[in-house]
């Protein structure tokens, strides 16, 4: 479960960028919005912040302790349209010394992605 | 992958209390240990934080934006023994609204699990 600043506003950030499927919507106990998600066979759910609750966005933290791994067929297109809808790069998309083509991005609600595929080696 | 200050004695600790399981351990480029995990069925990294590089624990930004949900056959039982462990309670294991039997505990490393099971309805 994703905090965020903006529900509503991440949640169609997620489905228009990363092809993320919206399961089911809902609102907290406390009243917050919660909406599930399935992004790349993951199930995801991005919930707006609640500080009473301890649920914390990364704009109120200052950063995130997560980093979500997601592998594509193609990171460099996936990384390159985030950085287009205002993601921003932590590393660029390039081959790893751990086998895999990777970047990181930082979304606009501050969660952090890596986004690769495992190289195939000849 | 989640950041934490102490990726050995966090390891430890998943796999007594989670019964997480080591997957592999290598070090990072930039030289952090970091060992996957599987926990429950998930892929989960452990890796020592790194602040240059953006990767920061819940110790350091003072809490976390993520929760990770994990669903059991007796969420009870599971809670109470993370609790012993030196895990906080945010909230205890209780029939909740939407559905699920579930509780909320912050480990000793600051990252926060939902423990819990479908209600079934009779």
């Amino acid at each position: 479960m994703l905090t965020v600043r903006e529900a509503t506003a991440a949640v169609e950030w997620y489905a228009v960028n990363l092809g993320a499927r919206e399961v089911a919507r809902a609102a907290s106990p406390t009243g917050q919005l919660v909406v599930e998600l399935e992004v790349g066979g993951h199930a995801i759910a991005i919930v707006d912040e609640n500080p009473s609750a301890l649920n914390l966005s990364p704009t109120a933290l200052g950063g995130t302790s997560v980093r979500l791994s997601l592998v594509v067929a193609d990171p460099d297109s996936l990384a390159e349209r985030l950085l287009r809808a205002g993601a921003r790069e932590v590393f660029p998309v390039a081959d790893q010394p751990y086998g895999m083509r990777q970047g990181r991005v930082e979304d606009p609600f501050g969660h952090h992605w890596l986004i690769g595929r495992r190289i195939t080696r000849g």
